[in-house]
């Protein structure tokens, strides 16, 4: 292995921008956990590997080509992190194909990167494969976003399209979490539908709204405001998916 | 309203200590939206107002004589957070009396703050009035849990106590969330029982898992390791709660 050139650290520093990470079509991912998961479930997109001297021994063979050492302080220098973990891989994102015949995930404007995390976080545990987001909701390669993922971000897809043009060409039946819809555990759900979610202080706007078939609510039996959106997308795929 | 005096901003300071807040039997609670409810919902508890001037007037006058004004910089220094919002509010902590026929969330050993916030706000979502925590579950007080239970802090008591020593006398049935228990779908919940939540990494202690009646797990149709503790409880007291 050899050490990670400056030219190449400042290339990897350079995906702490959206910008750069999108231009590159690019993704990063920090910390032993999920960067060993990234190399045992998303192999074939791995487009380099940096690790600090004592982590290179937990490195498979087949990545030793790709994998560049730096010193600790290199690695603070090139983190994201304030306190960095001991490796840094960057993957390749993957083809994004939309499918048609698949229980989907619809996010309306969601703004918080944990947030976006959890839910792809559910989604891979229910085995939903794809979320379709408008284009306002927080990038799904943030970093912060990646790591509460847990890992999800290898398995589902996440597509980013005009909400209001793709509804409207899906021939899915469409359920939304709304404060005036029908009791969700009185609603009976079509297989592979869509379910939409709004923004956090919003919820869905009007002309999303417009296109669900079903509006579904959570009742409340106690004084709070509000669900927090992860946690009702948690209850909602909870019922939907048995 | 008077000016905050030298000698309070040092004391509101001091109360970003665990330490000195336990002591003092307090908590503090920062940002408008979550202030203002406050003053609504927990109007007899309240020990100090903290305001700039432009938020004076958006406070209701029966609590002017609480209120002290201070200038942007002072509330910079005397803030928790990085960017402050208008106000602070110092309330005493309510009397926890643990009643024994209520439904009651226990928690062993939650570490995340949002965690424990979030679990709050579903909590108070779901009309659980009381939380039994282990002794080393992260404390309610701590602003970031304050802030993620949006207002749940006031409505939801939370009692820190020896676990099972709580468990092994108390006469309510108890269902925790475990990896191997029975689907969750398919057990019968008596009323006013208590539910049980583990660590985020470690989950449930094994001394506490001796004292479960009923195991309970959310089966998994994808490939997540694992779920977030708080959604996790999102679709247990979705479940449980009817």
């Amino acid at each position: 292995m050899e050490a990670l050139s400056k030219a190449k650290q400042k290339w990897v520093r350079s995906l702490q921008l959206k910008k750069n990470r999108d231009q590159a079509l690019l993704f990063v991912v920090e910390g032993e956990k999920s960067v060993l998961e990234g190399l045992s479930a998303f192999a074939s997109h791995l487009e380099l590997l940096v690790s600090i001297d004592s982590f290179a021994s937990q490195i498979p063979d087949q990545f030793h080509s790709k994998t560049f050492l730096v010193t600790n302080k290199e690695l603070e220098q090139i983190s994201e992190l304030k306190t960095p973990n001991k490796c840094i891989a960057i993957f390749r994102r993957p083809d994004t194909v939309l499918l048609s015949d698949q229980f989907t995930i619809v996010l309306d404007g969601i703004q918080d990167p944990g947030n976006l995390g959890t839910i792809l976080r559910l989604a891979d545990w229910f085995g939903v494969k794809q979320l379709v987001c408008s284009k306002d909701t927080v990038d799904c390669y943030n970093p912060k976003v990646i790591q509460s993922s847990m890992g999800a971000i290898y398995r589902v897809i996440v597509h980013y399209t005009d909400l209001a043009s793709y509804l409207r060409n899906s021939p899915q039946q469409k359920y939304g979490a709304m404060l005036n819809g029908k009791n969700y555990k009185e609603t009976d759900y079509a297989e592979n539908a869509i379910l939409i979610m709004g923004n956090e202080g919003k919820g869905v706007r009007p002309e999303i709204e417009a296109l669900i078939d079903f509006p579904v609510t959570i009742p409340r039996f106690g004084e709070a405001e509000s669900l927090n959106v992860a946690t009702a997308t948690a209850i909602l795929l909870a019922e939907i998916i048995r």
